[in-house]
């Protein structure tokens, strides 16, 4: 599978992604996020594994080598059949069953065939989780008409490796968990004020000594390059954050003259705030950064963070009061914030990358550049702010009301799932304007220790949100049965699918 | 070490533990819960596997052969020099740094060698325990001087097997955890209204049509004998909870007539509500279960459960009423359960066992054996039920508090911590009669997967309360950083130790 074409383009042919699967599934509970149609006929058929095989439609585009469809046969064919692949490691070509694949615009259904059609490779890929997750270990079938297709484009999930470090496979479990419920793309908010574990060819003195351990709490190089590559492979892109000007004492560390130097009456506190925006050298190390970021990361959105931004250091710093007159920002620190974040956003454009801010830039700052998008994530009143950002004509990411790192008692995935992310005043062209949302997960109490029981299931909520009709799932107590069933796919999946070495 | 001895003797014997330690420990943080005296010098010396060895004093009553120290001293070896034990497999005796344990009434001390005295084998494995919780990892040891024991007698921990049935590697790791929280009881409530996984000798069948799967999810007469030894080991006592007569709907599929059929009109509904007490069939039933769990279960206490019984189905079955008209009960259904629960605490007695009961019975019923011990459960006001319950003269078991199954966002230990259990109106002798309490994990929501980050490190703030003296364990926040480096002692402990063949 080639990753030519530009990002954007990409961008938008995921949102078109229509896959028709017909394929005789034993039981509906199971399929999560509830696909946009589905019809299931009494017929009944069993499956073996000699008689189960993935063939590439004739006419499809994508053949034999495609490498992210031949693993994801692979890897489908060990969960249906995990003792079969087990003890004979073969994957046995047959012709009784085919679950055959075209990518391309054309359909055709014979009996004794299950069919999946797609625009794209990505759709393939996700219409195989659909068609199999019902067949674990189920080998009796029922033939079942699936079409299926997204309602947003963008369905995150972010993991905060800076509160606490997370080793790779609990961060490669995620994913795995991901797309098996089509969230499509994993937020890495990779650092923030606690640690730096990015190990930065450019400047390997951030994570040397802004990481809880220069060599055991890092992400090196090959660490990055893997998570992509297993994103990748589960379509699933990969969005790193670099959240400055607040949220960066870690970097100080390992960058001297990075952060502004907080003052006590006229003279250094030896305390660090925000990044110094009024510093030549500051714009300098963020091109280098960002520069990096651009090569390491492939995706087209780069997030640039940009959320509270505590303004008490910049306004005891006299250099800054003095950047301010200059600037002709009064008492406004608002505008160095914006004159700042308004400089690397222009960085990373100059990148050809797409900025992702959180909304704390919008709310300070309208005339941003166009193309940027806001994520919200304040939990007040995010309907007004949906509503304010779309009328200013910016493509917006709804976070706020599925920060589930906030845990309650009981079955708290229905506050998740009661929300309608559509539901605000404005134009049917606004509503358009959101183009997905996030599940946040942050690291505060939060560790590979407790990461999985606490992300899955409840994260489904937000994804079967994302992803499916809301007039078709707006009832949890309808949902609960279906969520079960896939936690517990989602439990034997991780059992015989997951064995990373490390 | 022998079993034998009266179990009330023994139950006292743990009150008295006074064991007296002179170790060098690292780092004072990690001791939790908090010894009842603890003084360091800033002596030093360094510790390596080939100096250390662990020897029983000469006047030591236990030697060589005592297999709970035995075990104890080789596990606790194999954590203190992880790669070592990896490496060699065997224990180094040399006497370069010896930890001496005399199990008498006698004490010495001398330079180059650690002390610990204890009058019990118990009170040596806890001290073991305090001890070398510090040395994990650290090669250089402070001279330290350690006086414990602990403030409550009964120190427990509920795990809920019927909920969700938990496999027994889930309950050895807590019976690990519980050990190393020093707390002594573990609260098997083995069965519950949705399954019955125990697997009885005398009747197969209420697992065989009670338990989720008749093989996969029950704990056969191996599983609990492995399980009771395992907690030996740790020195932990398991009290089983068989509750009746409500939360018995599991029962009632393998051992028909056993429960009340409910009534719709004159006619059976078809559906069952708590135990008959109405007929001797009954009576013959439990009398047999409770001789079989007094065999299986060698704790002199058993948990007979006797709350949330619903009277609505008994109303309605005119059998049951005419009952209450015979016995003159009225339409009160508490003198029903009383009649009950009466009966039932008398054959606990007769077995020579100790009934403890939930509150509820002793709500209902005042006049009851005056050895029974009660649990409080409900927690509105349960200082009000404390002073009442110790007032009638019975022993008392706090839980209300810490059904630290309720989770919520951040730090909640700190509501387990700020409990004081004896802070009720009442005059010194009912305070004494505040045996202890126990932390309740209730499986509504937990299974395998998220039980361990459920209970830890959040289970310790209620065993330090049970522990230790009050007065110095006020402050939350100065307990924080030693509950977080305990955090890490518990998670290496379970790295390096608990490998468990299942």
């Amino acid at each position: 599978m080639s990753r030519s074409g530009s990002h954007s383009h990409r961008v938008r042919r995921w949102c078109l992604i229509a896959a028709v699967v017909a394929v005789w599934v034993q039981q509906v509970e199971g399929v999560w996020p509830l696909p946009q149609q589905l019809h299931q006929s009494a017929d009944r058929d069993c499956l073996s594994p000699q008689r189960f095989s993935f063939t590439y439609g004739r006419d499809s585009a994508a053949q034999t080598g495609c490498s992210v469809l031949d693993a994801a046969f692979k890897r489908y064919f060990s969960i249906i059949f995990p003792d079969f692949t087990t003890l004979s490691g073969l994957l046995i070509l047959s012709n009784d069953v085919v679950l055959m694949f075209v990518v391309a615009d054309m359909l055709s259904v014979s009996e004794g065939q299950a069919v999946l059609r797609s625009v794209s490779v990505w759709g393939a890929l996700r219409g195989v989780t659909s068609c199999l997750l019902s067949l674990l270990f189920f080998y009796f079938i029922n033939k079942t008409e699936i079409v299926d297709f997204p309602r947003f484009a963008f369905r995150g999930l972010l993991l905060d490796t800076s509160r606490h470090y997370l080793p790779l496979y609990a961060i490669l479990k995620t994913l795995d968990a991901m797309a098996y419920s089509k969230l499509n793309v994993f937020h890495w908010h990779i650092v923030d004020d606690p640690s730096f574990p990015y190990q930065s060819r450019t400047f390997p003195d951030l994570s040397n000594k802004g990481a809880f351990h220069p060599f055991t709490h890092i992400y090196t190089q090959s660490d990055v390059i893997r998570v992509i590559e297993h994103a990748r492979m589960r379509g699933i892109r990969v969005v790193p954050e670099f959240d400055s000007p607040g949220h960066t004492q870690s970097w100080g560390k390992g960058q001297p003259g990075l952060l502004t130097p907080c003052y006590k009456g006229s003279v250094p506190s030896g305390s660090f705030g925000p990044v110094d925006p009024t510093v030549d050298t500051t714009y300098k190390f963020m091109e280098s950064l960002l520069k990096e970021v651009k090569f390491v990361f492939p995706d087209s959105y780069v997030h640039l963070g940009g959320d509270e931004v505590s303004f008490a250091c910049w306004q005891s710093n006299p250099n800054v009061r003095k950047f301010m007159e200059k600037m002709g920002f009064g008492k406004d620190f608002t505008k160095l914030e914006s004159f700042y974040m308004e400089s690397i956003m222009n960085m990373t454009a100059a990148l050809n990358k797409t900025s992702i801010v959180w909304q704390d830039v919008f709310d300070y700052h309208e005339r941003i550049p166009q193309d940027t998008v806001l994520e919200i994530w304040k939990g007040a009143k995010y309907q007004t702010e949906l509503s304010r950002m779309t009328q200013a004509g910016h493509r917006v990411l709804l976070s706020a009301p599925w920060y589930i790192n906030h845990i309650s008692y009981g079955q708290d995935w229905r506050n998740s799932y009661a929300v309608q992310p559509q539901n605000f005043s404005g134009t049917d062209e606004q509503k358009k304007l959101v183009i997905g949302g996030e599940v946040a997960m942050w690291g505060e109490y939060v560790d590979a220790t407790n990461l999985s029981p606490r992300l899955w299931p409840r994260a489904c909520a937000a994804a079967e949100r994302l992803w499916s009709n809301e007039e078709k799932t707006l009832n949890a107590d309808l949902a609960f049965p279906r969520l079960k069933e896939f936690r517990c796919e989602l439990l034997r999946y991780w059992k015989y699918v997951c064995n990373y070495s490390l």
